[in-house]
Order: C-alpha cells, then sequence, then structure tokens
C-alpha cells in the first residue's frame, strides 16, 4: 500500500528529475498491455496443460541468501548472479548477503530439503518465475526473463520422460505449434559411443560441444574441428557414425550422414536397431557395451510409452543432441521448430543434483520452456488469437454532456448503471472519465483504442427509455429500449468474438489438439 | 533452460552443502502449492474485476537504476531500498547501480513519461508485482510482498473515485467480503477543518498523525495527544468536532463522539449536512470556506455517483481518515474489515505525483490491495473454495504391475492411453510414475494426497476391455466399459465439484454479487 512515500518530491527535485533517464536498465524491459496479455496468454497455456498433468504450483522468494547460490553454477555462474547489499550499515562495506534468483533449480534443491516432511513423494512441480542474469545483452538475451520449469522428483521410472514429453506436445499444440520435433538422446549413451571410439574421458566435453554443432557447420565441419582437437582419424569416423549414421562416400572420400526417415517413428526405429547392432557386434568395450545398452533401452522404452500419447509423431532419437551435460545423467530432450535455431526448450534427467541440500539423492526429471523465444516465433508467424491483441474493452459507455449540475450527474449515474449492468453480464466495460465532453471527442477516443462498440444515453434516449449502440467498425448505430440493451450488446459481443475466431482459424493459428490429430 | 550450469556440484562440495541452511532468505516466503493456489485464487479474482472495469495490465522489472528509485520515498524509503552492486570490477568497491522495486507507482510513472506517444489519454492500469523492502520482519510484514495497484491518470473528474469504489466493492463482494467499509475523506477538507481549527500547518501532518489513532486509544485519548503537542484546548475540541463529531457531555464534561446512523446512505448525507452547514455559517476562514466547499462538493458527487454501482452501501464518509497524507491530493479512502485491525487495501487521488519524470503534471487517482491481509482474512475465516485447497488432481491413474517385461509396458501404455483421453476431457489426471509397484501401495498414495478418484486397469480388465473406477472418498468400486469410463469419470468428477461448491454455500463463504444484492 502506498503510504507516508514521496515525502521529498517537492517541486524542487521534481525539476530536477524531469531530466531523469526514463528507460527501464539495462537488459530489462517494460511489458505494456499487449505484451503482457500476450505473455499471459502463453502463461496461462503452460500452466493448464501442466495442472492437467497432474503438476502443482511452486513459488520461491526473488532473493536467496547470497550463499545458496554461490558456487552452484560455476566460476562463470559466480560472476553473473546479482548481489544485493547487506542492509544497514554494511552498506559502505560493499559486503553482499542476499543475490537474485539465478535459476528455478537450485531454489527447487532448496525447497525439497527444507519441506521434506510436507511434499509428496513424488512432487510434480512447475515453477514459471523470472530469474536474473547479470549477462551481456544481446538480441533475445535479457538480463530478467522468465523460466517455465516443470520436473517430477522422486522416480526413474522412463513414465516420467514419456508424460514429460506429452505434456510439452500438448502445451505446444494449444499453442498452435505442429511441426515441432522434441529430440531425444541419453547421456550415457553418449558416454558409451565416445568409450567406444576410444575418446579419453578428458576430451569428453569438449567433443560434445564439437557435435553439438552440426547443424552450423555440418559433419564436414564437425571433422575439422575434432582433428584440430588432435582426435585420431578412427575416433572421429567412429563418432560421427554412431552420432550421424555418417558414413563414407567411395566417390569423394567424404563422410556424408545417412538421413533416416523424415518419418519419426519409423526413424526411431532405425536408429534403434542400427545402435542396437553395433554395441552388440562391433563394440569391444565391456563397460561401454553394457552401458550404451542399458540407455538403449531406457530410449526404447520412452518412445515405445509415448506411442500413445500426443508426443508419438514429434519424438526423434538424436544421437547427436549434446546440451549442456555437466549434471545430466539419462535422458536428454530438446525441442525445436523449423526455421528457428536453437530451441524453444529443453530437459533431461538429473538424478544427482536436487540432494544438493540433503544427504540423500533424489531422482529428478525436468524440463523448461523458453518463454521469450515461444513468444518471439509465435509474434512472428502471427499466431497469438485476435482478440488477444486488439480492445482493451468489449464496450465503452458515453457520459453525456451537460451544463446543468445536476442533469451532468443524473446523466453520469445512468451510464455507470449500464456499465454495472453490462459487467454483471461478463463483459469488459470502460466509462468515458470526463463528464463535460462532447460525444464526438467520446467516439473517436473508443475508436482510437479499437473499442468495438460504444453504447449512448442522451437527452432523447433517456427520455424515452432508449439506449442507442453503434457498432463503430461497420455498422449503423441501433436505438433500443433500456430493458433490451443489455442482451443486445452482449450478442454483438459474441458475434464479434466468433469472427475473430474465424480470422484465427483462416490464419492457420490456434489448431487444438483434435484439428492436430485428425490429420 | 538449464544449460552448462552447476559445474562445480562435484561430491566433496555436495557434502559441504548438506548442512546449508535451507530456509528462504530472512523475511522473504516460499509458497507451496496450497499456498500458490490460494494466492492465484485471489489475483485471479482482482485481474477479473479489473478487467471488467476496462483497466489494462502493465509489468515493469524488478530491478530499477538505482537513481531512478533514490530520493523518491524519503530518507527512510532510502534506506530501504535493496541495493544490487555493479558488475564485473565494480564488485570490489561495493558500488551499487541497480536497486529492487520499492512499489508500483515510481515505475508507473517512468513508464508514463517513456511511452508517452503509445499510451492512451485516459491510462487505465493494473499491476499486481512483488516489490522489496529492506524492513525489520514482523508478523504479516515481509521484505518480499504482492502489491495489487489499480490507477486511472488523466481526468480529474469523480467518475474516476466512484469507478475505483465500485471495482473495489466488485472483488470485495466476489471473494466473499460482505461486512467492509469503503471509508472516505478528502485531504483538502482535512486542511480547511485544520485552519478553521487555527492549528498551524507545521503541526498538521502531526495533529493528523494523531487522529488516525482514533481507532485505537478513542477521542479521550487523542485529545490528551493533542494536548501534549501543546496545542489550545478551543482547536483541540473545533477539530474533534469536526473529524469525528463528538461534543460536550454536560454531565461529565467530557468530549463524546455522536455516531451517526449504522446505515452508511444515511450518515454519509448527515456529515455531508453538518459539515456544509459548519464551513457556512461557523468559519471564518475566508480560504478556508472555499477549499472545504469544493472537497464537500467532490465527495458528495463521489457518493452520489456511486448510488447506481455496487459500493453504494459500503462507501462511508469518515473526516477523521487521515492515511498517508503526503503526497495525495483530494479524496482518499480506506477499505476496512471488522474485526481486522488496519486496513485491506487503501488509495486516493494524487495530482502532482505521476509527472515526476517530464516536464507536465498528470492528474491521477488509485488503490491498492493488501494481498497478505486479504488472504490472511480469507483463510482465517475458511473463505477459499473447497475444490482449491484440497486435491492436486481429479483422478489418478494406476499402473499394473507385471514382471514380464512386455506385458508391463503395454500395462503403462494403457494407463498413459487412458490419461490422455481423460485429459483431453478437460481433468487433471495423476499416472503413478512407477511401474513396479502393487495396487494397494498406489491407491494409498492417491488417497494420503487427496485425490478423490482412481481408475485401475488391471490384468482382468484388459482382458475383457474394461476400467475398475473407485472413489476413495465413499463408494465401491465399479468395473465399466472401456469406451464409457472417460464419461463417467466426467460426471462423477462433476458431482465431487458441486458437492463442495454445496459446502462452500453452507460455510457462508463465496456468495456471488448477485447474493449479496438481493439481501
Amino acid at each position: 500500500m502506498m503510504s507516508g512515500e514521496f515525502r521529498k518530491v517537492n517541486a524542487r527535485t521534481k525539476h530536477l528529475m524531469s531530466s531523469a533517464k526514463t528507460q527501464p536498465a539495462r537488459g530489462m524491459r517494460d511489458f505494456l498491455p499487449a505484451d503482457v496479455r500476450k505473455r499471459e496468454y502463453v502463461i496461462g497455456v503452460i500452466k493448464e496443460v501442466y495442472e492437467r498433468y497432474g503438476f502443482e504450483p511452486l513459488e520461491t522468494p526473488a532473493v536467496e541468501n547470497i550463499e545458496t547460490l554461490l558456487g552452484k553454477y560455476g566460476e562463470e555462474g559466480n560472476q553473473l548472479i546479482f548481489k544485493i547489499l547487506k542492509r544497514g550499515e554494511h552498506e559502505k562495506t560493499g559486503e553482499a548477503d542476499l543475490a537474485l534468483r539465478y535459476d528455478l533449480t537450485v531454489p527447487l534443491a532448496r525447497v525439497v530439503a527444507q519441506y521434506k516432511a510436507e511434499l509428496p513423494k513424488f512432487f510434480k512441480r512447475y515453477q514459471i518465475q523470472p530469474v536474473w542474469r547479470a549477462d551481456r545483452p544481446a538480441r533475445g538475451r535479457f538480463r530478467e526473463f522468465y523460466q517455465c520449469d516443470v520436473d517430477v522428483l522422486g522416480s526413474k521410472s522412463p513414465i516420467v520422460e514419456a508424460e514429460l514429453c506429452a505434456s510439452v506436445s500438448d502445451v505446444l499444440m494449444r499453442l498452435g505449434f505442429n511441426d515441432f520435433t522434441i529430440r531425444l538422446n541419453h547421456r550415457l549413451l553418449l558416454d558409451a559411443m565416445m568409450s567406444s571410439a576410444m575418446i579419453e574421458r578428458e576430451q569428453r566435453s569438449r567433443v560434445l560441444v564439437t557435435i553439438d554443432k552440426l547443424d552450423k557447420v555440418g559433419v564436414e565441419g564437425v571433422k575439422k574441428e575434432l582433428a584440430i582437437l588432435g582426435m585420431p582419424q578412427n575416433s572421429i569416423d567412429t563418432i560421427l557414425y554412431l552420432t550421424t549414421n555418417a558414413t563414407f562416400l567411395a566417390l569423394t572420400g567424404e563422410l556424408q550422414p545417412h538421413r533416416f526417415s523424415e518419418d519419426n517413428i519409423e526413424a526411431n526405429q532405425q536408429w534403434l536397431g542400427l545402435l542396437f547392432r553395433y554395441f552388440k557386434d562391433f563394440s569391444y568395450e565391456d563397460e561401454g557395451k553394457k552401458t550404451a545398452s542399458e540407455a538403449l533401452g531406457n530410449l526404447e522404452g520412452i518412445v515405445d510409452l509415448s506411442q500413445t500419447t500426443s508426443a508419438a509423431r514429434h519424438i526423434r532419437i538424436d544421437p547427436s543432441l549434446a546440451r549442456g551435460l555437466s549434471y545430466y545423467t539419462g535422458a536428454i530432450m530438446e525441442v525445436t521448430v523449423p526455421g528457428l535455431a536453437g530451441s524453444v526448450g529443453g530437459g533431461g534427467r538429473y538424478d544427482n543434483l536436487i540432494g544438493m541440500f540433503q544427504k540423500e539423492d533424489i531422482p529428478a526429471c525436468g524440463f523448461s520452456f523458453g518463454l521469450e523465444r515461444i513468444i518471439l516465433i509465435m509474434a512472428e508467424r502471427s499466431m497469438f488469437p485476435l482478440n488477444l491483441v486488439s480492445a482493451p474493452a468489449d464496450v465503452m459507455v458515453l457520459v453525456w454532456y451537460h451544463k446543468d449540475k445536476d442533469e451532468k450527474m443524473d446523466a453520469a449515474k445512468d451510464s455507470l448503471q449500464l456499465a454495472r449492468e453490462l459487467r454483471d453480464a461478463g463483459l469488459r466495460v470502460d466509462v468515458y472519465p470526463v463528464r463535460n465532453v462532447k460525444p464526438g471527442t467520446q467516439i473517436a477516443y473508443a475508436a482510437k483504442r479499437g473499442i468495438p462498440l460504444v453504447a449512448i444515453i442522451g437527452d432523447d434516449e433517456r427520455e424515452r427509455g432508449e439506449v442507442t449502440i453503434k457498432d463503430l467498425r461497420s455498422e449503423q448505430p441501433r436505438t433500443l429500449k433500456r430493458a433490451a440493451v443489455v442482451g443486445a450488446i452482449q450478442d454483438l459481443c459474441v458475434r464479434i468474438r466468433a469472427a475473430e475466431l474465424r480470422r484465427d482459424k483462416n490464419l492457420g493459428s490456434n489448431l487444438t489438439l483434435e484439428d492436430d490429430r485428425e490429420e
């Protein structure tokens, strides 16, 4: 509540302030109403789908004790944490005792340790909150941005991965995406492949970073980079064969990836076939053999379980998927959309992390959507429903102009009364907030703001117990009996919304799950 | 997205961390699922009502440039602002260049100056976001808390105050409050009253602080405190007469406030009559007379305009209402609920503040709900709908136990398929996330979590193409044909919700606007 504040805002300081910077801080953004509505629409769909999957909401404070965060994100992460000065005297010493939330996973680990007794055995939570990183701002990279995390704690079963993939598919389809791919790989499979390719443990993370660039630089590009790392030719050929199914073209002597079927379900069988065979027949390394067979069995299970879910046609095993691999221990996934470099989200299994604040490990698997990227693509593709981005209200009630004080008051009261009835009927209603303004000016204001309807109670109307409705987009004004006007405006609003929905359909966005399945 | 993080979480640091503090930082709170649901319910109602009044959402960053905030909240406020260390080298110098949002009004003023061209002439915005204050935490006082602000910029008309009071009433009635009072006063009326009571300008803010304690210390208490301030007896009697209608009791020689009607509409007429008369006939101070008459006219207008709104019976003129008066310039209001010390929200007109970042003033009037207080009272009064605080899902689908790998997989796929259909039908569905667990254990887990229904596809059921449904609260299990099961579960969920709604009604909470009006 606003109380006792602003004591120092007097004429002198006000003058000084009028030249102050009014932009948001670097890397931060203001969201005006149209932006907020778009963001809330996407967040609303994500929440609703997660709720249907039995996930529960969690919220943690923006500010954590600094020791909760320091040391959890590596040296680079430590630098990027926003640190808050200790309150009081210590401000002068520059001592920081608090810090801004850097991600949603460390707070989850803290919550799990703190409220263990209250939480269910399998804690399925979603958390959609901003995080802050003191990164250098760039196009699409902000210092304040939202994470939409969903995690299942307490189970190692592939049912978890299958349910996560299904919920991710449902979210994207509900938002109107039909062309996404859920790339699926396994941390232990990557390990086994590198082991089989005789790549030293110390080199593996660099090899993974290189393979992750396949999309950008192609097989030959990766081959060159691996050679620069000093890898033997044999290791390079093996790892590229295993991750991309690339084989020598006899003609050119070049490695060419053999693309499996365009159909994901078929491609998954082809990949599983190839890799099961390889590790059974060709791999000499016993430990790797066993690891690979377990990892492949896990991937096969996830793919199989997903057959009956909405993710069935979207999951594609991709042994070249690497991701930030430091803490993953099992399946990893990443969602891509054609035409967008990078992903709209990703996740995986990480069984050794959530227990960081307690003694025992807790198996965990999660997924995180990149909200800003989803909104970016949806804006580029005009995928937002029309009624979201248009009018701030369904109807505006005019306040009739009068010089006489009593009449002015009566006219305003009639307008507020009508507004009340329209609001009780569920409509979003604006009332022109000034009493001595000409009707033409009021109507022009409604039109400029994109409000489709105005309701007018002029002197004639009042005398006859009527109201005039004007559709600002097309129709002539209609004058109706006062008792009939709320129903009539409701009908008009339904028609306007229906027209918007039809336009949405024609634009091809906003397809429902059913539409997608019938294809 | 989680990528490349946690590099340093190895076995050694993990061990160290297991003893780390896992509580949230001092004055900050974690919100577990049941808490989040309650908060989102209240915020949802506030948003929906504001949208119906044509207010639009605004969001600003949690972090502002430090110079945007410093100097705006007085010396005390400066101390309470959380300051963030400058990134990079300057961390060592202790220099802070950023700060956490302290309220929602200064960011609004910044936004208005920055986006002037894009914003409508009358900017009606709501903003529901957390703010941070380095206050000493106490019961009900936190360092991170939400503000729910609604403001109308650009109009000086009392229509604005009337619409604000109406929206506030709608919010409270939708939440189930019927016994609230919107206390209404006017900054200039208070000025005129003190001027008429010959109270010096320099003393006025201290007098207001004292009068604000009427609820706590009573008329005699206030009288004593004013005497300690060195006020002449005549001034004390006059100001107490004007603010509380207190007159001498001949018998005891004590001041006793004469209470006006219990009916607010009647009491408002009595107050307006008394004060109009007083300033017309008894006040000798010309300037005060004119000011008082304008202020009283404004209050009369707000009360009159509110006659047709939901606030009609709840507004009560109270000349003793003071609030944090430094920046208000017109009407002020505060909402109280019986049995709660302090208010659930307040606001008023402040015409000289929003222009702080630009050259011209912008008239403004706003209101702010205290979310934490509303939630506190609603919890104490059991006003939350039952379905909000009970089950995390409508139904849980069991995963049948099998030793055979293929059968185990088929059973899990059947469960996921059923879950998909139930989710597509709009239900919240949990699937037991492990495959080799006995049915009894799974059912016990659902019961413990308060999930009312379980669906079971056992071996017998699968063979016969059936599903068993069990209502864990009462009924015997029923076995149904697979094709009929989704509809049957939907019906059961509707019945469970209806029963919850009936219990809500019986508890007397959750009354709708219509219920209230029919009284």
